[in-house]
C-alpha cells in the first residue's frame, strides 16, 4: 500500500473492515468521499457512530433493532402463532422481501459450532421451546442454512421441542427457481426428488 | 428495500453514497458490522469524520492531505524539476504503485468540461505555467488520460506552456503490457503505431 496521508491512511484501513472491501478499493472509496462527496462522508459517519451505539436486539425475536420490540414483533397483524427459526438478520431481510411470510420470526445468530464456543446457549435455542409453549405457537419453521452447522443447528430444535404441542416443519430444499438441472449439485437434486410433490 | 428499523434504515441509506455500493450490499454490511464488528464500525465512523473534516489539499501539487505541504511535495528526495500533472488522486497513487516515477505531481482534480462549469480556473491550470517559472522546471509530463476532456485537458496546457522553458511530454498510449491485439480497441494500435520505437 501507498502512504497517501496519515489521516487518509487511517480511513483506507478502517474501510477495510465492511465486508468485500479490499485495500485497492477502499483507497477508491476514500479519495472518491473526500473528493466529491464530504456531505455523505459525514452523514455516514454520524449514522455508523449512531446505530454502533443504539442498535440492540429486539427482546421477543432477537432481530437487530434499537427499540425493546422490533417492528415485526410489534406489529398486530403478524401471525403470532407461526414462528420462523433463521440463523442471522439478513436472512429476515430475504424473507421478508420475498413477501409471502406473515408470522413471526426467532434470530438464533449463529449456528451450533463448539468448535467455537457456539452452544444451545449463545443461540438461545432453549428459549424456542419456552416460546413454543408460552406463545401458543402452532407451527415452528426450521429456515436454518442448508449446511453442516445449519442441519445440525435444526436437528437440535427438533429435539428440544419433541414434547411441545408446536408442529415443526423445514424449509423445501430443491431446485431453484431459474435454475438447470444441468448445473445443480448432485446434494441439491437428491433433496430435490425427495421432496416431489404430486401435481 | 425492506424496513429494518429507523436507525440501521439510516446506515443502509448513508452506505450507498460510497462508489459502488447498492441496497442489497449496504443492507448487507450494515447487518454484518451490527452482529460482528461494532468495534470496526465505530473505528471506521471516527475515520470518516476526521478524514472529512480535516483532509484539505496540498498548497503546491494539490493532493489530499491532512498537511500544509504533502509527504511527496515535502520530500527532498523528489525530483522538483520534474512535474507530472494528472487529473485525480488516485491517478498519484497509480503512478506512485507503478514505482518509477521520482518527480512530483499536480493534481488538476477533475477535466476541462465547460458544460459542467469546469473551465481553467477551477483545474488550477494557470497556476502550472507559473510553477512552471519559479521553480525552474525541466519537464511538465501530461498525464490525463486518454478520454476526449482528457486530452482538451492536456492540449490547453501544453498551449498555456507554450511560451514557458519547460520541455512539455504527453505518456505514452499503446498497448498495455499483457494485453492481446486482438482484443485491443482500433484507436489504441493507432496510437502504439504512431508511438513505435526503434529496438
Amino acid at each position: 500500500m501507498i502512504r497517501v496521508s496519515p489521516l487518509i491512511d487511517r480511513l483506507v484501513e478502517a474501510l477495510q473492515m465492511l465486508p468485500g472491501v479490499g485495500p485497492k478499493w477502499a483507497t477508491r472509496m476514500a479519495l472518491n468521499v473526500l473528493q466529491h462527496n464530504r456531505g455523505g462522508g459525514s452523514a455516514l459517519a454520524t449514522a455508523l457512530a449512531d446505530a454502533v451505539a443504539k442498535v440492540t436486539r429486539c427482546a421477543q425475536c432477537r432481530m437487530l433493532c434499537e427499540a425493546e420490540v422490533c417492528a415485526i414483533c410489534a406489529n398486530p397483524k403478524r401471525d403470532e402463532r407461526l414462528l420462523c427459526v433463521v440463523e442471522s438478520p439478513v436472512d429476515v431481510i430475504a424473507i421478508e422481501q420475498a413477501g409471502s411470510y406473515t408470522g413471526r420470526y426467532f434470530v438464533l445468530h449463529g449456528r451450533l459450532s463448539p468448535i467455537d464456543g457456539i452452544g444451545p446457549a449463545q443461540l438461545g435455542l432453549d428459549d424456542i421451546a419456552g416460546l413454543a409453549r408460552e406463545r401458543g405457537i402452532d407451527e415452528v419453521i426450521l429456515a436454518t442454512n442448508p449446511t453442516v452447522e445449519g442441519e445440525a443447528t435444526a436437528h437440535y430444535i427438533s429435539e428440544a421441542l419433541a414434547g411441545a404441542p408446536a408442529r415443526l416443519t423445514r424449509i423445501a430444499h430443491g431446485v431453484p427457481l431459474g435454475g438447470e438441472l444441468e448445473y445443480i449439485d448432485g446434494g441439491t437434486i437428491v433433496h430435490a426428488l425427495q421432496g416431489r410433490r404430486s401435481v
